[in-house]
């Protein structure tokens, strides 16, 4: 009964459904479903409960349910285990299974090698739309879906691709080599699946041949997963930008404390430094204790307004829509933006300042202060993405801490260094 | 020679040519290619680049050229024009034209009904296969591509859908109702395109049928198209998270300086309240000027690891893989790294900060604040979204406010209350 309603779930559904009940009711299901689980549900679920379950089960039902997945699914949960597992569950497979899945592993990470589907329907240019129907018919072995077929020649070089609703639409007797188009958008296997997600977006494509160095066809990438891949990076880059790197929300609490260290330390250093700037003005902080009240406003806006910058940058070089022709325009309005906000709230703070501690020079010095530190702000949030990407690195990862530091530096001496200067030449030496 | 090497340009590249060029020779541009001007490259640039484009073309010319396209992207460049150049080109449009884009426009912004084609392949289901195929090869208006084609009653009620493939591998004088599947999740035309993508992505959907309350077959979503909303909600998190709203690159200064007002007005508000804490403090500052030279490095590591967590959080509330079954335990998680990490910051700091002012007391109370504060980051970090959520608020939009005016007023507090509490009692009365 029960596997009766579960074979009726979607492969997504089922996975949230492994996802939501207890770790041991976890096994007992996957034990009970026996050789009628679809390994399909594993590519939907958290990374710490896919390995829990593949674990518990015997490497040989793995090996026999993994035959029955597509290619790229299967390559999705084994890439996940140690090389001992892998090998042992590959040596378990048909031939050409394992070959396939071998040369899927041998391409790197988040490849388009890894992601793609070695399940497709190529035919040789000389058949006739008919022939290639039957095919079709016959054939048990094929994709799903699909919506593309591929032409290649005996070394399975790629000549051409034909739609399907093109095939429809022509008569049996028509030789494919006549109906054939160019392929579009080949993807080379090494390409990064970011890359190849962007071709996709761009093109509006549904799926694309991947071609090794030789331009032969080792595979297909297909829209939906695709979609997964433009989920994962967008996730990335939304997470960098918060100061969180790889992690999942299954992790314990010492995986996810030994994630979260590396970013803190970095940001500890540069708190550490911001202090110490403050520290040169010991003695004035010391005469004005108002300063030490006000000075946290002066290096908070500031980090508030390089963030905005920050962000819109990092988004704009990550959909290739920031580049030379409109970096400087962009450069320009965003200093522009950081000079009107910076008087917008300098001149607020100014008046709350100066009336709070009853004094015109105080909230002159943190207006001032607060004008520099936006500035400062917009141009270090605009001009710090560019040249980290300029020189190969990752935005999204390093931006914010090179950010707050300017921020945070520029704002506490801005504002210090004023009231120093101003207070000393006021008040006598 | 130009309109050749142009017409072969795909719509995405004309539309990064158009948007890499100055905006005189845009106008010029356009206006060369004439008739030529596929508008569909206006869906591919910038908001503040389509609309100079558009205004700069006569209303006849774009009503002309509007009925050529899918009417997702006429939709898409009509909607933001004002009422009145609505009117007036929608009034220059054949009339089924007229009420299909009437009817897309009078659908909500951001729903599927705005999102969807109404270009599709609809047959009644007595046809046979044979008659379908016919039809396909003869019919002139339809969609550039489509992977399924739907089956509908007298009255555009949806009755079932049908593959391609499917189709391609079924004999002639099969009738349609014969092979034709239930409809896979139709999507209503009122439901929101980011719970439309969802439902794409979960199943891996390549379109979807859209209908109205009646259960009747408007239009079609297709993935293309879904991959753009997918894009667009990933950038409005990841946005929002960093303080900014509904802005394009091609903003000028005055409308972005605009735009980022408002979040930066809330932070300053919060800046001051958290200055207010401070200056319940100013007699110990005074006192010791110790202390603020290190109580911006408490506040600071709060709001860090505050951001972790609450980047974390709402994340997983966006892809709807936070809820009921698991938010116990990931709170759990969340508080136990906060402490977990607040130990090893604490002992860090402490030990500088008691080097550096040559005084174990410093150390101490440092250390136990940073313990105090990161704790309470890491709760404040998820609870707060989990809360915003729970009352119909976008997490994404408000969450980064209260979390820092959190971890500030906790950090300021904490640090100066103890440092309060003990040297009062150490140095005497
Ligand atoms: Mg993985
Ligand atoms: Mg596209
Ligand atoms: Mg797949
Ligand atoms: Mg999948
Ligand atoms: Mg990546
Ligand atoms: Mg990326
Ligand atoms: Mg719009
Ligand atoms: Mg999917
Ligand atoms: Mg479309
Ligand atoms: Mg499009
Ligand atoms: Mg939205
Ligand atoms: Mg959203
Ligand atoms: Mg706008």
């Amino acid at each position: 009964f029960l596997r009766q309603r579960v074979a009726r779930l979607h492969e997504s559904e089922l996975g949230d459904l492994i996802e939501a009940i207890q770790a041991d009711q976890r096994i007992a299901l996957v034990r009970l479903l026996g050789d009628d689980f679809d390994l399909t549900a594993l590519t939907e679920v958290d990374e710490a409960i896919r390995l829990q379950i593949v674990e518990n089960l015997p490497n040989a039902q793995i090996a026999a349910a993994i035959g029955e997945l597509d290619s790229d699914d299967a390559v999705y949960i084994l890439e996940d285990l140690d090389q001992a597992d892998q090998d042992e569950i590959l040596a378990q497979l048909p031939f050409t299974e394992r070959v396939r899945l071998r040369r899927a592993l041998d391409y790197p990470e988040s490849s388009a090698g890894r992601r793609m589907q070695t399940e497709f329907v190529a035919v040789p240019p000389f058949w006739t739309v008919g022939q290639t129907i039957d095919y079709m018919r016959d054939e048990e072995d094929l994709p799903e879906s699909f919506s593309q077929i591929f032409v290649i020649d005996p070394t399975f070089r790629l000549l051409g691709a034909v739609d399907l609703d093109r095939i429809l639409r022509t008569k049996r007797q028509v030789k494919i080599e006549a109906i054939m188009r160019e392929t579009n958008h080949p993807i080379p296997a090494v390409m990064d699946q970011e890359e190849a997600a962007q071709e996709f977006e761009q093109y509006d494509l549904l799926s694309a041949a991947v071609v090794d160095e030789g331009g032969r066809l080792v595979g297909v990438l297909t829209i939906d997963d695709v979609v997964d891949v433009i989920q994962e990076e967008a996730e990335e880059d939304l997470m960098r930008l918060g100061g969180v790197g790889d992690e999942e929300l299954s992790d314990t609490v010492t995986e996810t404390s030994r994630s979260r260290v590396p970013w803190l330390f970095v940001n500890l250093l540069t708190a550490i430094l911001a202090a110490s700037v403050i520290s040169l003005f010991e003695a004035t902080i010391e005469e004005i204790v108002a300063l030490a009240v006000l000075m946290p406003i002066v290096a908070g806006m500031g980090g508030n307004a390089g963030s905005q910058t920050m962000t819109v940058t990092v988004r704009a070089l990550a959909t290739r829509n920031l580049d030379i022709h409109n970096a400087w325009r962009v450069v320009r309005r965003e200093a522009g933006v950081g000079l009107l906000n910076g008087m917008v709230f300098g001149i607020l703070i100014g008046l709350v300042a100066g009336l709070w501690f009853q004094d015109v020079n105080i909230g002159g010095i943190i207006a001032t202060a607060m004008l520099i530190n936006m500035f400062a702000a917009a141009v270090a949030g605009i001009l710090i993405p560019i040249l980290l990407d300029r020189l190969g690195a990752d935005p999204a990862v390093s931006s914010a801490v090179f950010v707050t530091t300017v921020t945070d530096i520029t704002g506490f001496f801005a504002f210090l260094g004023l009231a120093t200067w101003w207070f000393r030449i006021g008040v006598g030496s």
